[in-house]
């Protein structure tokens, strides 16, 4: 099939094969393609891979003018498309191994991205934009504050949905830094993957279909997350920014829901909603402000209570504790406690258990720890208390409107005391 | 029934009922239980609980000589029953609602637990010893090391097994303590409760009786925990002490084996075992030098590398660090790794993910992680491997053997690379 090579891409062609005609415009073949195939975009929108020693002939019609078409026009043909924009801030799902070295590396721009998933485009029109290439593990606060606004100009330029790729590693973080900066009136999804995507069992193309599918159709107005629901390829889960938690190292199906069902599922057949969702519709809200000095301090038997007063040293202005059980420290820290709340720190506690709720109401530890002025996060995961708290720190400094803040549930951090409490 | 009253307990007497006629000792009647009962222990050794309003008549034919049985005797007739050591430590197990505040109180002894439990005195001769009364939250280092003294006292006296009642907050770590301690001829088994012993809904009472079968009859060598495996009564399971974490705040059913199978089951019926285990017999070691300068750092995005520094002030001796994904930081904490390296502090990766093995070789965030020192910690909890990095770093500061040892498994705190991993 020589030919081909002489026909450059976005030219109109015909293709025979021994079965049928197809005709459509010549798309650049995806990097991550089978080189034995070529691509299509057929008039009804859709994309096809032909292969090539099925290929009899080849009638070339010409380049169209670019200029005839819009974009959605030159990816899309179907005007009753949501628009999508993909914003990719790096990780696995935009990743490939390095064969020299066997390691992995980011690499894939949102382009790249698109065009290694070309079933993208028969689910919506997509608009993507790199905005970083970093592995999640290297996300810092000030690029959730990079992000939000990334996300902000993309709704207010008027798309049916967003979709973050994102490594996987500090995803649930990110997610809830964005569900507490951004008031969205559309969808907005993480997704990423677990496994690169030039792997054969990656899970970067069906999480990103899901989540597109997701943040094109769904009639939800959160931020959310979106992957795996199993080692299988069939379903993904849409979890709440705040409540989502990578379980698991290197499963697909690491990320679960905690303390609450998923807010649905999607599949190939359509999504299904397991909560009351906040619809679409209102108005975009952006409030990015965060105190960056808070610490994140898992309790651990033998910790020193000098780490207090270093934390004091390092300018911290609050420390989410990942207490025992429904809430507990070590009675050797309640001086370095009491010391540090005299000097305006403030304490969250939440518990390392992960499952369940602080209550701190039930044992002398937790009342005494309450009395020094510490604040009991409900059912808040630790990372997202630790989120949220430089979120509120970002607003007030004021104690008891830190905790007002702190209890009060904006973006489904908080639970009712629901059925998982009912065991209590 | 006044006449009851006038009997006192160590009485021998016959008591009857409209249906029966028991013949037995009068025992004190545990504190817990209702006021309605009398409980006698019969001649076959078992006690039970009668009904005073079922009883008719009671003859009083003196007080036993106590002198003239021995405490097994004078608890349990029957001479074939295994001698079980409880030892009390604290915790929710061993203690009661004040109904003043409402809150909870660390208080039985381990004879009261006993009492509050006749049912142990059908499965095993019963030694208790408080050695403690802490909540879980207070244990430190030192603990672990007094309670491996005190079980190993226990090894020597010849018992069958022993259990220790723990509060459950930081039971996981006490039990890692003991299984790198103790290589032990018998079971050990840690045991806990949820609920406190005087509600309704507590898991005290179960805990204790599937703990005491374990340590009275499996045929196990091994440090191990044993708890409620679902919010029912039936089950108990086995999990392996360093394998096994509290993954809820209240439910009864919190703990669960983390990267494994549990060890086995318990109920009424027997004892079953899911892995091949370490039977009875062999010598006990007991080695429980430690080295309590060792750090737990769960990272998060925004952590400031002056931590570490921090840390080296502190004359910490090593650094367990809760990584993210297959074992990741951020590169802004490269540099501050690398110093400590350089002064001697050891390093070790685990991940925050919990479930899963960490794998620093596949990305380059982890390969320069390990190009830096850092120890990958396989599968082993976090919590795991920082009791672990004391307890190796007690016996050498070198960082070839520190690191050699950190990766043999002692106590099955490694997994091979198991069907949990198929899915990699």
């Amino acid at each position: 099939m020589r030919e081909i090579k002489n026909i450059k891409p976005l030219h109109m062609v015909e293709i025979k094969t021994e079965s049928k005609v197809y005709r459509g415009i010549l798309l650049e073949r995806p990097e991550l393609m089978d080189k034995k195939y070529i691509v299509i975009k057929l008039d009804n929108g859709y994309n096809i891979g032909i292969k090539k020693d099925r290929i009899i002939e080849i009638k070339d019609f010409g380049e169209i003018k670019k200029e005839k078409l819009n974009k959605r026009q030159r990816y899309n043909l179907r005007d009753d498309m949501p628009v999508v924009s993909i914003i990719a801030t790096g990780g696995t799902i935009a990743s490939r191994v390095d064969y020299l070295t066997g390691g992995v590396h980011s690499a894939f721009s949102a382009e790249e991205l698109i065009s290694a998933v070309p079933e993208l485009n028969s689910i919506a029109y997509i608009h993507g934009r790199q905005i970083f290439n970093k592995f999640s593990e290297n996300m810092q606060p000030e690029d959730w504050v990079k992000i939000a606004k990334e996300v902000a100009r993309e709704i207010r330029d008027k798309k049916s949905g967003i979709v973050i790729t994102h490594g996987t590693d500090t995803m649930g973080y990110t997610a809830a830094a964005l569900a507490f900066m951004i008031k969205t009136p559309l969808p907005i999804i993480l997704t990423g993957a677990q496994r690169s995507s030039d792997r054969g069992s990656s899970d970067a193309a069906i999480n990103l279909i899901h989540s597109t599918k997701v943040a094109g159709e769904a009639d939800l107005g959160e931020v959310c997350v979106v992957m795996h629901e199993t080692i299988s390829d069939d379903f993904s889960l849409i979890h709440p920014a705040t409540k989502v938690r990578k379980m698991h190292s290197s499963r697909r199906d690491a990320f679960q829901s905690i303390n609450t069902k998923p807010i649905g599922r999607v599949s190939e057949k359509g999504i299904e909603f397991f909560l009351d969702v906040k619809r679409r519709g209102g108005r975009l809200e952006l409030d990015t402000k965060l105190e960056k000095g808070v610490f994140l301090l898992k309790y651990h038997p033998g910790l020193k209570p000098q780490i207090i007063d270093k934390l004091l040293e390092m300018d911290y202005k609050g420390v989410v504790i990942e207490g025992t059980g429904l809430g507990h420290v070590s009675e050797n820290l309640f001086d370095s406690i009491r010391d540090a709340v005299n000097s305006g720190i403030v304490f969250c506690m939440t518990s390392q258990t992960i499952n369940g709720r602080v209550n701190m109401n039930v044992y002398s530890t937790g009342r005494f720890l309450m009395n020094l002025g510490v604040i009991p996060c409900e059912d808040m995961l630790p990372e997202t208390a630790y989120v949220k708290l430089m979120w509120v720190l970002g607003h007030t400094k004021k104690y008891e409107k830190v905790r007002e803040m702190m209890l009060t549930n904006y973006a489904r951090e908080i639970s009712g005391k629901s059925y998982f409490d009912t065991l209590l």
